[in-house]
């Protein structure tokens, strides 16, 4: 696996995590991409204030403020990218941001359940229609026929938890309203593989781990991983991904996780 | 495979097509069920029309008001089924009621998205929290230790459709909306499955084929089935769930369906 090379991406939930992570290792690269898109809800707040530093430092890193479940703030991210790429494409989306809600499968309600589909699994598929545009472009504009993350690709952060055939960590949590928006977020991205093909974009679903952040949680499990494992995983992943791999579930060292 | 016996059964979409299939079959049995509960939007209108001519030759049918994705609705539903059964608990509850909206993955919005999942996989997770208290009683009051459908049974309608391994007729219609909520409901189904095997309570998603209906169109195909096919089918394949096949994706025929 080498070293990912892109020229344009942008990370959804970029201010804390894992999306935050992303956006450090990205910057840090030999080759770092042009422009690194981290997208956060309140990039003025204190919440966005990691994010601000980094981008004092780093000319490439451009803050975009985006609520993944409001079509205006997404077609306003949208827009913004494409003001600042200048006419040239979006080489990778990462649809990062997510929530958990931990409840058991009696008390689980109408509103937790609308809640988390809308972030996890519906703000994913609006976040790529509105930047297929820019995908495609970068598509267009990339040598060679074949599929790749570095000429075009959707990664969609979903979760083992959202295997139906294994429902990982049960006995952690049964977290139905999550399991069910990652399930749904793994079909969305086997649509998504099967759907943008044509136009030259590769689309895989991730499980990062169970990684130390606030949404990970702080119990103590020899399985656990660090944001900088994960995503340094990932990346490499992602840099190797090829025609064959579009529509596929991937764990962050590179192993297919079952539906 | 025997003949199903249960004393008795809700059937959720019921004034139609597959729904009003297992109604009609249910009641036809060699020994039919002492109570068949045919929930449905409207029970006095004119959708209801078949419903009502046949609860007035089957005194064992009693037409319940639902709207699946109304929380006061299924509590109320919920309320009148309990008296109907004055003390004994109900044996199978199946969510059969849904939706379907056809879109192109751009074409996709919001509203539809949270609209199908509200109906397709909300509904049967908050119907199935509601009768909770009446299926652990069936299930307390049938004897043996296994599970079963004739003891207490949680029965999904899911949908091939829903199968993220082989995205079953893409080129027929790419309906994300649909398939995003089948998936989840299939993950919702293997939850189900592990939270209620203590309680004594079989729970499964079935395929029930590509079946002439209003959903289903028209399209002419070899595979196509009648309702009286795909409900026979089903009936037969649910009479002989045991233990092992609670938490699984079955078709009509009874064959494993891929997650
Ligand atoms: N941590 C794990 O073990 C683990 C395991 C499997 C999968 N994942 C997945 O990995 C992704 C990142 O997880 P994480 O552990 O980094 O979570 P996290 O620490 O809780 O961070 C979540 C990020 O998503 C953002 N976000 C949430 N809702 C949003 C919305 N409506 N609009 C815009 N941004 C929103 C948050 O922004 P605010 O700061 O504004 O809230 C935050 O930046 C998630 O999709 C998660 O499901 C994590
Ligand atoms: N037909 C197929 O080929 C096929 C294939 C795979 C899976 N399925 C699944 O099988 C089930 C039945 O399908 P079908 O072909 O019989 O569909 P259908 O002919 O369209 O009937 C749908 C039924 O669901 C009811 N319903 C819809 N939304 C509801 C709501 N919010 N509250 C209460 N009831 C509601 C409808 O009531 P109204 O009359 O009031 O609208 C109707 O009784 C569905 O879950 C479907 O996804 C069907």
């Amino acid at each position: 696996m080498g070293e990912l090379r892109v020229r344009s991406v942008l990370v959804t939930g970029a201010n804390r995590g894992i999306g935050l992570g992303f956006v450090r290792h990205l910057l840090g690269l030999p080759n770092p991409p042009e422009w690194v898109f981290a997208a956060c809800r309140d990039p003025k707040g204190q919440r966005a204030q990691e994010l601000q530093n980094l981008a004092s430092k780093h000319p490439n890193l451009v803050i975009i403020p985006l609520e993944v479940t409001k079509p205006a703030s997404i077609k306003a991210a949208a827009a913004s990218v494409g003001e600042h790429l200048k006419g040239s494409g979006l080489n990778l989306l990462i649809n990062n941001a997510g929530m958990l809600v931990y409840k058991t499968l009696d008390a689980e309600t109408q509103e937790d359940m609308s809640q988390v589909y809308a972030t996890n699994t519906i703000g994913p598929l609006l976040l790529s229609q509105a930047f297929l545009p820019l995908l495609k472009k970068a598509a267009q504009g990339s040598p060679g026929s074949g599929l790749s993350c570095s000429k075009a690709a959707i990664i969609n952060m979903s979760s083992y938890a959202g295997s139906i055939q294994d429902v990982y960590l049960w006995e952690y949590g049964q977290a139905l309203s999550y399991r069910c928006s990652k399930a749904a977020l793994n079909m969305l991205t086997k649509c998504q593989s099967l759907g943008y093909r044509e136009h030259g974009i590769l689309c895989a679903a991730f499980h990062p781990g169970w990684v130390k952040t606030d949404m990970g949680g702080t119990i103590e499990d020899k399985t656990r991983v660090t944001v900088d494992v994960s995503v340094r995983g990932m990346l490499n992943v992602i840099s190797s991904l090829s025609e064959k791999d579009t529509g596929t579930f991937l764990d962050w060292k590179g192993k297919v996780v079952p539906w």
